[in-house]
């Protein structure tokens, strides 16, 4: 296989073990360059910083290997890594191991996804890998054959414009295999813990517990309740064309 | 008509016009809740906040029309506006108006439009209302009979669920009528400016220019560009369907 460019980013920030893994299965496919967050930015989704001005750090340059954190957002760090850490337009962007399940209605709030939208944007074909447990330490090991089978399918067969992979890895030590899938239904339910500081003023905390609505066969939720990689491909073009008729009746 | 109790937020903070015009549109609707970013949140896309506490100041509270602003984004508003502020779900959430187009691929990093895509996860029906003027001292009086003949249309039919409005609004002085859209293709072709500071230390501003691929017929951004208000429903299940088949290959 031709050996290809290859940027990874992730929402967790660069000292995170989900991308320190993610960087090591990706060595074997090319030139890898790394842009990821100096700290955790999970929950960021596809903000962007233009108040505020960006900076790089670099933490190794090699012919084959360069590194940098900033302190950036997830989709910031793709526009960083395309345009000012490489000097060419990346063949492939990888995003993640995030820690924690980006399956269902999680896809929104993602700021790895969101990383893996950009890069769609921008053209490139961009996969984001998930486990589906919020523990650093949990084992990103029974991933490997996966994470390498799907990098290597989408190097060789490509990704149609407009498409991205949202990969999620169930947390099991023997993994079944790979299952294409669609969204599941679900929301987070939040609540607030509310409380009064010292000086008698309130604040909240917001808290939340993830409610499925729809996890049926073919959905990513299943697939991993199942013990297998759910794959979904994610568009970037939102209008929900089954519904364009329902309004028809606002153009008289 | 029935009053209903509806929701307000904003990406521009509380204080733009835009909002502030918005609010006047709908209290002929019912009773209003306004929770608004005490500081402008644009481009902060699906964010979420929860690794600081939030914060809620109270502008007004009267029987009919109640407003609060706080330190958190759009979706943190929503969240805070349907748990903390109302006793009960509101009947109708309106987001905008924005100053500045949130056609095509704008839905992806607009704030406005991800106050209206979490009310549509928690099953409320939503309609982002933006200008495609970024100017805050634009015209948005023209619009008035539009968002009114769109909100009264949404209240009595309703909307199914998982879909909500993206509505944009042309900046013109006589606007032709309203069009069912499907979202236009285009990108930001970002570049940075990229100086060094008294320090010797490297900086980047983020800057980018918005690039058509394709404005043809029936796209929201043809619609603005003769004069129409677009309207695109949005659906949250991010699924490409038609593309799953492309990728069955890797359940092998």
């Amino acid at each position: 296989m031709k050996k290809i460019k290859i940027l990874v980013t992730n929402d967790d920030g660069i000292s995170a073990p989900g991308i320190r893994f993610l960087i090591d299965v990706m060595k074997e496919f090319g030139d890898i360059t790394v842009m990821a967050p100096n700290k955790p930015q999970s929950g960021t989704s596809h903000s962007i910083t233009f108040a505020d001005p960006l900076r790089i750090k670099t933490i190794a340059e090699t012919k084959h290997y360069k590194e940098y954190s900033c302190n950036g957002t997830p989709v910031d760090c793709i526009k960083l890594g395309e345009n000012v850490a490489m000097s060419e337009k990346p063949d492939l962007i990888v995003s993640g191991v995030n820690h924690g399940s980006n399956a269902s209605i999680n896809v929104v709030y993602s700021g790895t996804m969101a990383a893996v939208i950009e890069a769609c944007i921008d053209g490139v074909p961009a996969i984001g890998f998930s486990l589906d447990n919020y523990n650093e330490t949990a084992n990103l090991e029974a991933s490997r054959p996966f994470i390498r089978t799907i990098v290597k399918g989408v190097i060789e067969k490509g990704i149609q414009k407009g498409i991205c992979l949202n990969v999620n890895i169930p947390d099991v030590d023997k993994i079944k295999g790979i299952k294409v899938c669609r969204q599941g239904k679900a929301s987070w339910q939040e609540g607030f813990d509310s409380r009064i500081n010292p000086r008698g003023e309130h604040y909240h905390w917001l808290t939340g517990s993830f409610v499925v609505e729809e996890e049926g066969e073919g959905s990513d939720l299943k697939a991993l309740k199942d013990g297998y990689v759910s794959l979904v491909p994610i568009h970037i073009d939102l209008t929900a064309y089954q519904a364009m008729a329902d309004f028809k009746y606002l153009e008289e």
